[in-house]
C-alpha cells in the first residue's frame, strides 16, 4: 500500500493537538458544561459534579489562564468576597464543540430515557443541532463526504532524528 | 442571587461527561485525527505523532473496545500479519466533534501562517464548516442565542450524602 498522503505533513502545528493540550481532560469539559449551564460558582460546581476540590481548582485555573473563563468578584451578605467564573468570547466559542460532544454522547451513550439536556434556540424554542456545512450550499449526507486537505499553515513532516 | 436552575438537575447521566470518559484525553483526539487523515497503521501513527508506544497501544485499545475503531488485518510481502485501524460508524460520527475542535483551535491557537488542515466537501472542493443550526431554519448570530433545557432523561439532583 502506498503511504497515506497525510504522513507527508507535520503534526507540529496541528490545531487539534493544540486545542486538546488545553481541553483534553475529562473534567475540563464537565467544568465548561457547568458554566454554560449557568453554574458559575466554585461551591456549586463542586457539589453538583463531585469533582475533587483540588482538581476543580486546577481546571478552573487552567481555563482562566487560557482566557476561556474569567473570574468575576461577588460578595454575598456577611461573607467574604468570592469569585464566580464566566465565559469569555474564546470560551463561548467552544459551544459548538460542547454541543457536538453532547450530540455524539446522546446518540451512543444515553440511557433508554434519552438525553438529559437538549439545546434550543433562545428566541423560538426550536431544537439546535450542530452539523457540517458545505460553503457552496450542498446538502452533506454524512461525514464521509468531508475530507481534510492541506491548509496554508501545512508543514512537511520530518522524521525525528 | 437565586440558585442557577441547572443546579436542580443531576449530572449522573450527562452524556457530555460520558463522552469525555471515552474521549477526554489529549492523545485520543490525536489518534482519531490520524485515522480520519488516512493514517491507520500503528507504526505510521507512532512516527507521525511521537505518541509514546505504550500510550498509543492503550489509546487504540480503548477506541477499539468502545467500538470507535475496528482492527483490520493486513500483511505486507514477507512480513507477519499486522492490523490497521479503521473508523466504525460510531467513530465516523465523531467527525463533527473533530472539525469543531479544529475550528476553535484554528481561531485561537494557529500560528501566523494559518491552519495546517482545512476541511472540504469531497465532491465540490468547497470548504466545510461546523456550525449550530436552528431546526426552525433561523439564522443563529452566535452561541449566545443557544441555551440548554432539560431533556427527556433529566433527573433531579440529589445532594451526595
Amino acid at each position: 500500500m502506498a503511504a497515506p498522503p497525510a504522513l507527508a505533513f507535520s503534526t507540529d502545528n496541528c490545531t487539534i493537538g493544540r486545542a486538546m493540550d488545553v481541553l483534553g481532560e475529562r473534567w475540563t469539559f464537565v467544568v465548561l458544561r457547568e458554566v454554560f449551564n449557568g453554574i458559575r460558582r466554585f461551591d456549586d460546581m463542586r457539589r453538583h459534579t463531585c469533582i475533587p476540590r483540588q482538581v476543580l481548582t486546577n481546571r478552573l485555573a487552567v481555563l482562566v489562564e487560557q482566557g476561556i473563563l474569567r473570574r468575576v468578584p461577588y460578595r454575598e451578605a456577611g461573607q467574604r468576597e468570592r469569585h464566580e467564573y464566566r465565559l469569555t468570547e474564546k470560551g463561548f466559542d467552544l459551544y459548538p464543540v460542547l454541543v457536538a460532544v453532547a450530540a455524539w454522547g446522546d446518540r451512543y451513550l444515553a440511557g433508554p430515557e434519552g438525553p438529559p439536556i437538549e439545546f434550543e434556540h433562545r428566541d423560538c424554542g426550536a431544537a439546535v443541532e450542530v452539523g457540517l456545512r458545505c460553503a457552496a450550499g450542498h446538502e452533506l449526507a454524512g461525514s464521509r463526504e468531508v475530507q481534510g486537505r492541506p491548509g496554508p499553515g501545512v508543514r512537511p513532516f520530518a522524521e525525528p532524528a
